[in-house]
């Protein structure tokens, strides 16, 4: 993610592996087209190009008076706000920059808009802070020879660099330990075939690529000592809302003892929403399931369900490794200890 | 799957659903290929094709004097044998024909290939009259309104006709059931996808296709009544070997009192593994993850571990229905008292 001369440069992730392309976006709009159709996605990568869009609203409505510019600011927002219904970061991002709007709202629209493009660059620059800083927590999770299963994408591709679940795991391989990492495909967007396998390729951290139903006879043949997975959005009670195939995971981790962590930066966390059935789960496009790129895969006929989401619920969560510290059970209590987002 | 003037026609299902295209089998290493390359899968399936393949070895070899001949015809049986490890009635049905072989030794070499033809024909014949005995216990599991969830395809594509798990849905929906099917896509080669799908749409049952990690969710939130799923190898505790992925779903069952029914035929009963750890598991080529058909999806450099199967413990398993009756828990005792294959 590269922000210069009011336009913010993004690596198409729909193109990789093959493909290494950037996507140009210099207007709100395509910084919204950008998050929905998942040129970028992850939730912290979400929230900071969510944040890049604000400012460039602002930029587009400066001319206006400040009332005006106000109203169109905050309207532009809320379309940027519905681009995913579920990465709470994106809202999250969002809200800060309107704060910071209100906050500032006696001084003049020129300097209100150069208040958030800094805003916008804190919050990229805060959340590479944050990831460093849960990868080091979350180092302490992981034994010196360890196989670690892993879902979805959640390395410098979902974030503005380095990685949440995929940031320990780099860690570890740089503190020297013996790891092997099991990377699930992650269908139907294929995070895990194409952004996971390509990011641990490129850093020759030990990996192997399964499809993901392969997992729970892994879990059951004992290769897998934990299971490290990002988050879309914690409830208060430590529910976790993460790609769909995590929930899954988290039963088979149940049912054979092995360790589940959400690593998560306390931003994730959504204080307002009680418990997991209270998220709600964004339903994508049938054509994800029924085609592979160009190449069909289904009949056209058939009905397709496609949630991008599913729930995790609290108890099958060994802990939540934060930039604050890691979270164990019981995870309601030691996340309101932690409390939520405030800069490091 | 079609056999006139000495050989073999079967639909391509590697290329289905977007080309239906015939693959024409002259020898027994056209069959050996057709199997082991999937042309043509699904246990019932493969059994059938390798007992026509055996045939047409023992045509090719007809011009031999009788020792050679069965020496040859032995031969090629054990490389048939060779084509795929996993399914038991690949092994079950090449053994029928070198009995026939050898029950028939006395006889002249036209004779015994003359008695070759027909034991294949027949092999084929039963195959579809046990799945109709199968489709109609197994339907006296079904309530009258039931979402079902079922793995790969175990239809008349993967039998000789009807099917083994989609028998049973086949049956439920022609009884005048309100069933909703809900079908794995079931990477790597997307069975559920490309074939299951296909026929559910042909025969106009009520379908929803999703991704394999999805179906643990659905599951969770009460939309599955039951799992139908087939097998490749039954081992005599009730232990189960089917499509990678099955031992996920039914160990989710378990957890969510979901009653998980497998469905197939006494044939694939091994009575001389004792349990499912002494199953042996194909591991099939890195490829079949790495790309769907010509589409690349993963970087070249990660490493994949692909097995095609898993076993499922016999504790998971409400039920085998096999043409001769359900055997319930315990499995072990259950499945003796039916007994192997007999001919109905």
């Amino acid at each position: 993610m590269v922000f210069k001369q009011d336009s913010l440069k993004l690596i198409d992730q729909r193109k990789l592996p093959s493909e290494v392309q950037y996507f140009q976006a210099d207007d709100y709009r395509e910084v919204k087209f950008a998050i929905s159709d998942m040129v970028v996605r992850g939730a912290p990568a979400i929230g900071a190009t969510a944040a890049y869009g604000v400012y460039l609203a602002a930029l587009e409505y400066s001319t206006l008076e400040k009332e005006e510019f106000i109203q169109e600011v905050t309207r532009a927002s809320e379309e940027l706000k519905r681009a995913r219904p579920t990465a709470v970061n994106l809202a999250w991002a969002i809200r800060k920059m309107n704060e910071l709007i209100y906050q500032n709202r006696e001084k003049a629209v020129k300097q209100i808009v150069r208040l958030l493009r800094e805003g916008a660059e804190e919050i990229a620059k805060e959340d590479v802070k944050i990831n460093k800083k849960m990868a080091r927590h979350g180092n302490r999770l992981i034994p010196e020879e360890a196989g670690i299963l892993t879902h979805c994408n959640t390395g410098a591709l979902a974030t503005v660099g380095y990685g949440t679940a995929l940031g320990v795991i780099r860690e570890a391989h740089r503190s020297g330990k013996d790891i092997q990492v099991y990377a699930d495909e992650t269908r139907p967007r294929l995070q895990g075939a194409r952004l996971t396998a390509f990011e641990l390729v490129e850093e020759e951290i030990p990996a192997t690529l399964i499809v993901d139903s392969a997992a729970a006879t892994l879990i059951r043949d004992g290769k897998i000592d934990l299971i490290l997975v990002g988050a879309d959005r914690v409830a208060a009670n430590g529910d976790t809302a993460n790609k769909i195939g995590t929930y899954n995971l988290s039963a088979l981790a149940d049912i054979h003892e092995v360790p589940f962590y959400v690593v998560a930066p306390t931003s994730t966390i959504d204080f307002e929403v009680e418990n997991g059935d209270e998220i709600e789960i964004e339903e994508r496009a049938e054509e994800e399931v029924k085609g592979i790129q160009e190449v069909q895969i289904a009949p056209e006929a058939v009905n397709v369900y496609n949630p991008a989401f599913d729930v995790s619920p609290a108890e099958n969560i060994s802990g939540i490794v934060t930039e604050k510290g890691i979270a164990r059970p019981p995870l309601e209590e030691s996340l309101q200890k932690l409390g939520g987002y405030s800069k490091i």
